[in-house]
Order: C-alpha cells, then structure tokens, then sequence
C-alpha cells in the first residue's frame, strides 16, 4: 500500500474503486503497510491490514541493497505472503528492481526459466498487443526469446481472451534476412515449436497496427520502444492542447469534440493499460506504474484478479516443461 | 528520379516545388532516369537530364544482387557521378540497402569510418532531435557510438544551428548504473571525449522531450525506436479521426478547430521530417523515404543543399582524425 509516487494517496482510493465496480464475493485483500494510515480510510470487509508500520523501500534503492534491509518492509512482507500460499497475487506500485529482486526470491521462478519478463498490454487499432520484456532482461539468447513467446502466449489466453493467439519476433524488418543472427536462431525456435501461432518477424509500426496478438523482444529493445512510444503520446498530446488553445474558433470547436477527444484519451491513457504482470514467477506478481494514481492502481489489481482465477501458471509451467523435455530429448539424441 | 513507390511522380513534382520555394541561383540539378518521361515534365533551366533508359533497382533487391547488376542504373548512375566530384550531393527515395551499399563502394566511407549510419531528424516538443543510428549498423561496438555521436553533433550543428549540441546515449534508465556493459564503455568515450557536450544516459520518453539535441544508439534499436514513434502516430491519427467522425457534434467540432488539427498534422507528419542523411561518407548522401511524395522529396533536396553548402564533412572528418590519433597514441602509451 506505500509504493509508488503517491503511496496510499494511490493505493487506498484505488482499491475503493475496484471494490465498488466488480463483484467482490470471492475476493480478499491483505493489505500491507502503516496501519494507522490505512485503516483510516479502508472501510470494506474483505480487507485485513497487515501492519508494517514505516518499514519501507524507498523508489531509489538499488536491488541488491533493497534485499539486505528488506525484511520487514510493507513490499517484502506482502511479497512473502503470497510466496507461502496465503494468498494468489500481489499487487504493488512500488521500486521495479526491489520488487523483482523480491519476488524472484521469495517466490521463485517457474522451473525453466531464468528470470521473470515484464509484460504490458498495449493499445493498439484493432484491440491490443501483449508486448514482453520490457526491460528485465537486457541479455536475451534465443531459449529466453522462446520462453517469452510462450509466456506472451498464456498472458493472451487469459487477459485477451484469444484462444491461439498471433506471436511475432520483433525486428528491423519482416524479411527472414533482416537482423542479426541471434534473432535468426530465435525464429528458427518459435517456428519449430508447434505450440506457438508463429507469424515471423514484425517491426515496430506493427505494435499497434495489431499485426500480432503477442510481441516477442529483449528487454532492451521493448524498453525503449514502450518508452518512445509513452513519449510520443505525450508530445502528441501536448501539440493538440496547444492546438486547441491557439484561438477563439478552436477553443469553441473544442467544447463541440469534447467527447472525440475523450475517446483518444481513454484509449491512450497509461493508467487504462496499468498492471503489468512479471511473467515467469510461481505466483502472479503484478507491477504497477510507479507514478499511477487510483484508476491506475484499481486497473492494475485487475489485471492481478483476472489472473489469479485462471489456470495461468499452471499452463505456463506445463508449456515450458514440454519444451524443455524437447530440449533434452535432442540433446540425448545428439 | 526513379526511386520510392511513386518513382517520376514523387521526384518530378517534388523538384518542381523545390525549385519555386528556393533560392536555387547556385544550385543545378543533375535528374539520372529515362530522359523520355523525365523531360515531358521538368522544366527547370538548371537541371541536365542524364538518360539511364529503364535501368533501375527495384525496391525489392538484395544488396548484393543490386551491386552485381546496378552498373547503368539510374542510382549506380547518380552515385556514381557524385563520387567522381560532378555534384555535391544525391538524393533518392530508392532501396535502402542497395543505396548504402553503392555509396560506401562508390563514394566510400570517411577515414576512419566503418559504415555510415542513418540519422533522422525527429519532432519534439522544443524543437527536433537528431537520431542516429536507425537502421545500418545492427552491431555497434562503444567506439561505433563515439563516432555516431560526433557525427550526429556535426549534422545538428548543420540542420538545428545549434553550436554545441546536447549529446545522449538511448539508454533504458538514466541512471549510471543502468543498461549493458556496452553502454557502459560508450558513455565512458563519451564523457572523456573533449569535443562532445555529452549529458549522459537518455531514455525512448526523451526523444520527443527535447532532453538531448542528438539521440546515439545502435541501428537495432533505432530503426525499432523510430517505427514504434511512426505506428503510435499512425494509431493516433486513426483514434482522433473515428472520433471526429463519430457523431454530429463532432463534426461541427472539427470545423472550428481544423487549424488545431492542422497544426498537430504538420508537426507529425513525416513528409515534413524527410531526408534522412546517410553520415560517415566522403559525399553528402540523402535518403528520401520509399513512400515520399513530392513534398517529402522536395523536403528531401532541401536537406541535401542546406548540407551541401556548409562545411559538414570536413567537419567530421577532423573530428574522427582527432579521435582515431588519440587512440592510436593511447595504445602507443600503454
């Protein structure tokens, strides 16, 4: 309840909100944080506060020093709750790193895999792009790139609803020539493996062209490309507010678009698209934007929902267990 | 003249514009395409017709192909003519990889330089950033950053006026700690190199913020970086316009705040930006996009005079001579 920007001003606010929209019969919340604050505010009955009074990770604390003083904080405490099964998912707008770190600790990987992905779903024209890694891996061999394809894959079962969902391989080009060798060995895996919808190579127009249901890349590449493409937003955002405060006629034509423009809004709005799962885990771990704010964090808490109540982890586990059983197989036959 | 989807029809009226919108008093025009079509239209006094028949590259050939049969061609020819010290500069909206790899063997690349790399200019809110590299190099090795950022100084100090442009290295934090062991080399040259006013790591939200005057990275992540920003645009365009369209009121709307609009289009629109300089050649060399139309080429020749008529490549060169004697004597001193 203390992570991100605006801590529980965020948190308390947007775990009402959710609260009030969805049915929550069969739904709990444990929440973690300065009792004294929350419980102020938190009036529903499906919520327990767990206290961890002033113990937490600050933004800027570096993951290797966020697990020495971590014991204790409101991030570890709520993390170590679901890692010993006492409840399905967490939730948290806090520091990125401190939480991976955490997580894949006290959680764990899913056997097979490395490191957990960071996965977003992007707008895009026809519905969204379920895009991974955006940033936990830097240093993808072509296996890695295998597993997020699969990992990519059960995140657009569950949250889009796609029964055998599009995976492309992002690139510089969609010609199979384009790029480097590493993402030609990368395409010869997802090509071979026969669990996968692969359409080959896509670039980055197509993110939200909806070419793919899924885009596979390092965490590098998807980084930047979500970050330029939040930037570009921004700037287009900006031209057209400077646009339409430009004269009396635009102003006046402004008050008669109002509702187009809202349109463009909620389809562009980070916080619509908040709660980005790290994919690989044993348990669902979702990240929350840092600088979201109520509607953010309720996006994200169901995104975590959603998630917990399908069979997500299991097929994840069972899909990698198959390749890396294939894998095996080819190397004993080798 | 015969480059790009739309050939004639593009490079034709696109001079034609060019040439009533300018001073062209110290600039002649040397056209390379089939004299037959080319000369029912052009009219100009300073431009010379070099007949090349029907001998083109098509928009889908290999490199390596291109090379073997371009000899004739209209772009060979063009090239070809440039590198022998006829003209100042070339322009095509022709196949990229054919055009890069006619100018490296024909024109060459400056001392110094393995391959040039492509820069673009891109909007911000400010004003305009130049990236580079968006395509050519997928492999950039720390000292292959060094020189782009030199050669990204020297085309904004030419295109942006700006005398000691603000140099950044595309990063995924911009915190020192963040990224690869690569990166972490080239922002060592960077901040060591007396010539560059480097500000360190940027990241994909900087490149419409205006943070930096020129944005370095590898031509991976730039060509994905640059067509993430091309599709988001595109995904905007289309949100605004069903909204417009999606009701009475709308309509009316948009009447009145048309110039709001207009603005916005003029901003992004990437006839307006094209003209991306293929930099590290001994020549000043311009690629026009594949799918310009005679705006974008007649913006395309614009770029290619401003560039021509300064001193740019000389500039480079010292620049990379200072570099590559600073090397040499650190090697010798250790």
């Amino acid at each position: 309840m203390m992570g991100g920007d605006l801590g529980v001003d965020a948190t308390v606010p947007g775990l009402s909100l959710y609260v009030n929209n969805h049915d929550c019969r069969d739904v709990s919340f444990e929440l973690f944080g300065n009792k004294s604050i929350i419980e102020q505010h938190i009036k529903s009955q499906n919520c327990t506060i767990h206290d961890t009074g002033k113990n937490v990770i600050s933004a800027s604390e570096k993951p290797a020093k966020a697990l020495k003083i971590g014991h204790g904080t409101s991030m570890f405490e709520a993390i170590s709750w679901v890692a010993q099964g006492n409840a399905d998912a967490v939730v948290s707008s806090g520091n990125t790193g401190a939480y991976m770190a955490f997580s894949k600790i006290l959680i764990g990987a899913i056997d097979g895999i490395e490191r957990p992905a960071i996965v977003s779903i992007l707008p895009n024209i026809l519905n969204s792009t379920v895009m991974l890694d955006l940033g936990a891996n830097t240093d993808c061999p072509p296996t890695k790139l295998l597993q997020f394809a699969i990992m990519g894959k059960a995140v657009s079962q569950v949250l889009q609803q796609v029964k055998n969902p599009k995976i492309g391989l992002l690139n510089i080009g969609t010609e199979r020539t384009k790029g480097t060798d590493l993402l030609e060995e990368a395409y010869v895996l997802m090509e071979k493996s026969e669990n996968l919808n692969f359409i080959g190579f896509v670039e980055g127009t197509d993110i939200t062209k909806g070419t793919a249901d899924v885009i596979v890349t390092d965490g590098f590449t998807g980084n930047v490309s979500l970050k330029t493409m939040e930037g570009t937003i921004r700037y287009i955002a900006h031209t057209l507010k400077t646009g339409f405060s430009s004269s009396l006629m635009s102003k006046i034509g402004y008050l008669f678009c109002r509702n187009a423009v809202k349109t463009l809004k909620n389809a562009i709005d980070p916080r619509n698209h908040n709660g980005a799962p790290l994919v690989g885990l044993k348990k669902i771990a979702i990240k929350s934007h840092g600088n979201s704010d109520a509607v953010g964090f309720a996006n994200a808490i169901s995104v975590a929902v959603t998630l917990a109540k399908s069979g997500f982890i299991d097929d994840i586990s069972k899909m990698i267990a198959e390749i890396e059983k294939g894998n095996s197989d080819e190397n004993k036959n080798n």
